[in-house]
């Protein structure tokens, strides 16, 4: 069942820990498939260096178990609610990188401050308000997926594919597994150089907006030009 | 004689260079066996690269060695006061690891600045208060263990499996060496991010304490639902 | 057609990930054949890791393709115009490495605060002015070439074998793409030197003329003593 | 001829970029014979994937070449000048090791923060003030050497092996060469400690003398109890 999928969905799971990305468990990679509606996601707490494809977890977008002897990521219910809102989107990666989670942390958004960060990201990456105790209290992994969303009410998340959960770290998403954990690089990147930038000049602006328009536009969209075709 | 756990701590100690934690002969692992009351511990000065089951110590309580022709690690006093005194532990790590070492030597304990700590940490990593010159030139390293409960007075360490020693460097424990090492890495994970967090925002507040409990009650305890039954 | 600078432009790309340069496809290096006035670069948006020496484009300084199947390096009209105003250059290499790039995207030229950049950059390493919203929307990648030399008008680019674009990152040159590559390792080091020594003393001095002087002069020039003959 | 100490100061060379301490050949190591008052050093410029036994350059305490074809370090001057002035020295280690040139670049001794510093060196590491344009235009490795037989006019270099060469970098020493790259070793870890902490604590004070005593008197001199007999 899904086997293409789950073969990606590994992939793209065991090339976290070889990015430098998570230490440990911390971190899963989810994929969807947009027909049948139903997700692949890594088990809870299994280590990357075990892992293999007949581990991972098929669920429906109600989060109902449809394949799988083993507890999906305790973090499925933020993939689930992102896959529901966030409909072009067919991978999801969470990770507590270090540089992007010292910004979630912070509570700060990244502001663009050069051309790699605008190359991928149309715009700063948001950092999300605070959740408030009830939703901590409550269903809480799907109210991070709910914070997220709120937080993207205004913005298209395929032109912004990430974000950072307040005090908590980072998600990125992309069309598929792959282009989710490509995205998870780049903000660990992106994430690093913009925090030193800041602290070597507290008064960098943003970049301009044509600059912004320039960078993401050559490499996104019908007139994109990086690459070969 | 106790070969399992002779087996257990080498393993863990082997831990510490792969994981980046020491340079040289910088750290030290140790366990117990909690019926013989009798723990296993590094040699002092013994390179990693060297390393045999047959080199470790085993020692009573009391520091009286019972196998072993080596001297054991110079810190050995401080991981025995521990055990005396901390009932539930089961293996000690001391490291000099970067980051951890940073927050000792700045005398500062790390604050709760977001989940990963959460996850591991049930409050903020307290650093010990500087210790006097008649406990240095006294019995100095049982003094440095005396110094840690002194700071846990009013602490669980099976809540807080770690501290700060005041211009010295960290120490960790847990059930056994192996889940001690495993506090040792997110430790300096942790204080890596907590440092550049503060760096990024002055004001970062710790996290709500709902937010704390959902994290560290998530991994431990009667209903934390991470990972697999 | 060119077999060996195609051979040393493809191991002078090599070398930038194996030096921890690139991330992705972030860079790309290209040489020039000065009697024939062609030069070889690395096609737009292809892995590294399956780069092959038949990749390579060859193009006249005027930007006509001259032999490959694959679109050049997007960066293109920059390097073409840095060999059409540089006449000794004979290599060029740019990348976003990470150190380089927080100077970039902080708006600052590099100054001289010790003698690792002293044996190689003689003066400061400049950041370029922003790019006007017209430079930008306009021929942008020819611009970018014509603001660096705008930049070193008064400055002789063999003695200051780099320079930031501002917001953008760094580009680097020698007298071939093996050498346009060691000078972007330097930049690296050096990048990340001055970083943290403005934040251990913001009131560093650039370093003297006399020693500025003795080390470029140490290892370029007539009186060279550096190395073997 | 000295094939012993060539080996020794070969490995000791080898042990550099293995450490992460050199950056292309931005490093040198000698040994020297103290009976028969020769030297042992790296020759100039020669990578160090490449260096062999037989590359190695042996000269006597003023400088003469007894053996070997190529040019010994551009820095042979200043450990000469060391190994007259420093009596008990057996070997010399120079690099740009980048956080200890940090701090050379600042201009700033590293002050004792932790115990990881005093283990080792007996006090702060000093830097050693600016040279005058007349010693640069001089003989500048030479008063090198000069400058820093300066900074230990009232220190044992026994008990501090290492110094900071003012906008330059470290230079460490040791009994033998390959003591004194671990003494390279050791410097760089406390300047990165070192460097963090007064970041994350403006106002961390050096430890205290019975603190710096304990730790440096446990590894060092007759009442040693640090590692193995």
């Amino acid at each position: 069942m899904l086997e293409d999928l789950k073969q990606a969905v590994l992939e793209a799971n065991l090339e976290l820990p070889k990015r430098g990305l998570v230490t440990y468990t911390w971190g899963n990679v989810s994929g969807i498939d947009r027909e049948k509606n139903l997700i692949v996601i890594k088990p809870s707490g299994v280590p990357y260096e075990k892992l293999k494809a007949e581990h991972l977890v098929v669920l429906d977008l109600d989060g109902n178990v449809v394949e799988g002897d083993l507890n999906p990521s305790s973090d499925t219910p933020t993939h689930l609610a992102l896959y529901r809102s966030f409909k072009e989107v067919g991978g999801i990666v969470h990770t507590h990188s270090r540089w992007a989670t010292v910004w979630a942390q912070s509570g700060r958004s990244i502001p663009v401050l050069g051309t790699t960060h605008a190359d991928y990201f149309y715009g700063e990456i948001p950092c999300t308000r605070k959740m408030t105790p009830a939703e901590i209290n409550g269903e809480y992994e799907k109210e991070t997926g709910n914070v997220i969303i709120e937080t993207f009410r205004y913005k298209n998340p395929m032109h912004v594919p990430g974000v950072l959960v307040n005090n908590h770290g980072p998600f990125t998403w992309g069309k598929d597994a792959h282009e989710a954990v490509h995205n998870a690089v780049v903000l660990e990147e992106v994430a690093m150089m913009a925090y030193n930038t800041l602290m070597l000049n507290p008064k960098a602006d943003p970049i301009h907006q044509a600059l912004l328009d320039r960078h993401f536009l050559r490499k996104h969209g019908a007139n994109a030009y990086y690459g070969q075709k």
